[in-house]
């Protein structure tokens, strides 16, 4: 168990060497590990090797492990007392496009002085994930230079498919259960409640996510010729999405509130006491009037409630200029959240019954899956939690939020349903990082309070019993 | 006045001289004059000098107009007596994506035996309008070949922008309005009834044609954390594109059924004693389901009933793979087309109002114009197309129909506004010539009818007495 002195050794050899821990930042988002992109695939492996590179040099046992996609990176170094903490991140990011909306480089990282003071780290990944999952690493390195161990024993996963629907999680997690088993388990992936206050992510929505591609004739269509009489692709498909939501702003389809209640009191309260500016949401993204369902607070459409978003669609001609046709096909991308209650098996099938019966007899529609979790909720009495709050409070002067997400970390639903680890959410991105937009960026105060935290959080745990 | 004798002599030579007549229509269908697609403007150019070129060689003072955009050709050759026919055609083609559907090169035409004995000329264009603009040219150049001149007074005018919405087409006729009055403009771009039956067309829908992009918040946003409460603009688009028709089928904006009348009673019995298989019509593209207004035929739908018609729509993440991403932009292109009794202004503001009446206060909406041109209709009483009517009749040895199309030609609304021309449309083309898809075809016997039918179209209306 770290003593207060050795606590501020290991803070202060963060503090000193954080020029260096920014360059290795910039050396993993230089990797365009962009998951679903199969052109990419070189760079997905070779940022898992920069990852089990860096593990094995602070001394863990650290290998890249492949899988039917992009590979794995499991690390494990376990020789101290105390619990044993999973940590899970992915290397992987998200595409670019559109790629002129970007002033710089999103592969070349760059600082940029911030109106508030603080510096921006700009570049694909520089939040989501790469620069979040470093603050944990980078904090183990601090630990392992100024005192030559680590307070507790660590292992860490990392994934190179989060982002494009982390389709060999399971089969890997189910190979390899017993290895990774730990008391906790610890992600990087989520946001600070405001600029000040840290935040603890309690309730993690699901995600359903599906592709469809309707077909009406076998072949494009003159529209001078068949139009009115020849069924429009375009035209089925956008009556069928747009009957995804009811007039109230609700999802449509038929038993999709099944099982979906109340918010609990206890975060009811808490976000009540929070600030939250609900105008400042919808205005620093050029909106003005909230979207969505009706009677419900922005904050709680969008951690609470489940929802179903429309993310790509493309049919017909889309080029410059125009063309007469009635497209054979259109295809569209949608996904669900989920929130507790809700059987993401369930939701699937409500939803292609629903799309099935918007398509005409003599049409025909076909559907791929990019995966089906459910939403999970961590226990308010863990012990985990209330160390890892307490040490957010000392580093960042005021008590750590309560939060949910309306984000998907598909991991933490599997280890709890595969081995009934619970999982801490703990990220120090912003509101306003971008992440899977252009220009996304990580506040440089973000990555040092991240690794400040961590050190903190790893000098708290320590203080607590192994349960195994 | 050509004798019978002179006549047969012309039709003798234009079927020694086929293969002469094919290969120039291969030489032409090589030129990827893709109008719509910038990077092609050269070979619009190209294919605008081998017209001009073939006419000088046929006699005619022929040279290439530039425009602001693809250039006209004009050719004339007055010095026969009688009538004086201003004779049109587009030398542009329609994009050729998708690419892997086509069999062969689109610009590589290839001759392939068909099933029913015939052969296909198989290329872009082959048809739509390459193939059929020859059909005139050829009969003229047998003429020329056969006599030493023509039997009537022939201007010619090919324009390279009528698949991309003919933006340089009413500047170009104000300017040489003069110049190009004749007694009766014609134009090869039309169908058919049957394999064995001629028509003349003489409903034309009018056409306008839109293009509208959807813009909501400023950036793309992550679905898990602003889903639900930050609007989609691929929603918004699926919801405004989703209310253009209503439930029976209709057209749904305001007012856009203004003015439009019954079929007129001669047409409609013609219609009926014309065979027609309406199942044939749908099993022919893989459909079996009529779409559009219930309560009318399909005959009715396609010739004499305004539509509206999706060609296009593309927002959000539409590569391999998933990226939850709430678009900031959703695009679609429509276009209606029009009847006779609709003002296409009208309907263009209908339209637009429509759309912008769906689209939320804080978010905007920007459309571009691709064209808006009224219907028109031919006077049935009309001196040459009884002459001509007669000449098809000889040739094919069935009384020509008299046609409806859903398809559009702009110049034929505007010849008729600002030189109160009447059009004769005559066309060789078959239903099922796959025009704006991928294996565009036309058929050796529509080619050879077509040269055939104009030797004698001009041999009859030579008969007639000059207007001016």
């Amino acid at each position: 168990m770290p003593t207060q002195t050795e606590l501020q050794t290991v803070l202060d050899y963060a503090d000193a060497h954080m020029d260096e821990s920014l360059e290795r930042l910039f050396e993993l988002i230089r990797i365009p590990s962009i998951s679903t992109v199969s052109a990419h695939s070189d760079d997905c492996r070779a940022a898992a090797q920069w990852l089990a590179d860096q593990l094995g040099v602070l001394g863990f046992e650290a290998s890249v492990r492949p899988t039917e996609g992009h590979p794995m990176v499991v690390g494990h170094k376990t020789d101290a007392a105390g619990p044993h903490v999973l940590f899970y991140g992915h290397y992987d990011v998200q595409p670019v496009d559109p790629l002129a909306l970007w002033e710089t480089d999103p592969f070349e990282p760059t600082l940029k002085p911030a109106p508030n003071g603080d510096t921006h780290i700009v570049g694909r990944g520089a939040s989501d994930d790469k620069g979040q999952l470093l603050t944990f690493i980078e904090a183990c390195r601090a630990w392992k230079m100024a005192t030559g161990a680590l307070p507790i024993k660590v292992s860490m996963l990392f994934e190179g498919e989060e982002e494009s629907g982390s389709r060999s999680l399971v089969p890997f997690l189910e190979a390899t259960a017993q290895e990774l088993r730990a008391d906790v388990m610890m992600v990087c992936d989520t946001d600070m409640w405001d600029r000040d206050t840290p935040a603890i992510t309690t309730m993690l929505r699901g995600l359903v996510a599906e592709e469809f591609t309707i077909t009406c004739a076998d072949r494009d269509l003159h529209s001078g010729m068949f139009g009115n009489a020849a069924r429009n692709a375009l035209q089925v498909a956008a009556d069928a999405l747009s009957s995804l939501r009811g007039p109230d702003g609700g999802v449509a389809i038929a038993g999709f509130y099944d099982g979906v209640e109340d918010l609990d009191p206890t975060i009811a309260a808490q976000w009540k006491r929070l600030p939250f500016d609900q105008n400042g949401f919808l205005s620093d993204i050029g909106l003005r009037i909230p979207a969505g369902e009706t009677g419900y607070s922005i904050m709680e459409q969008v951690w609470a409630r489940p929802s179903c978003e429309i993310h790509g669609v493309i049919g017909g001609y889309t080029e410059e200029g125009f063309k007469t046709v009635i497209p054979a096909k259109a295809h569209a991308k949608v996904s669900f959240r989920l929130v507790a209650g809700q059987d993401p098996v369930a939701i699937r099938d409500a939803f292609r019954s629903h799309i099935r019966a918007r398509v005409p007899d003599d049409c025909s529609v076909e559907f791929a899956s990019y995966g089906a979790s459910a939403a999970i909720a961590l226990p308010l009495d863990s012990p985990y939690l209330t160390a890892t709050r307490h040490a957010l409070g000392e580093e960042w002067d005021t008590e750590a939020a309560l939060a949910g997400t309306g984000g998907s970390i598909p991991i933490v639903g599997e280890f709890k349903r595969q081995l009934g680890m619970d999982t801490l959410l703990v990220g120090f991105a912003r509101f306003d990082n971008r992440i899977h937009s252009p220009n996304e960026k990580y506040d440089l105060s973000s990555f040092k309070g991240g690794i400040r935290s961590f050190i903190r959080v790893l000098a708290a745990l320590s203080e607590l019993k192994a349960s195994n």
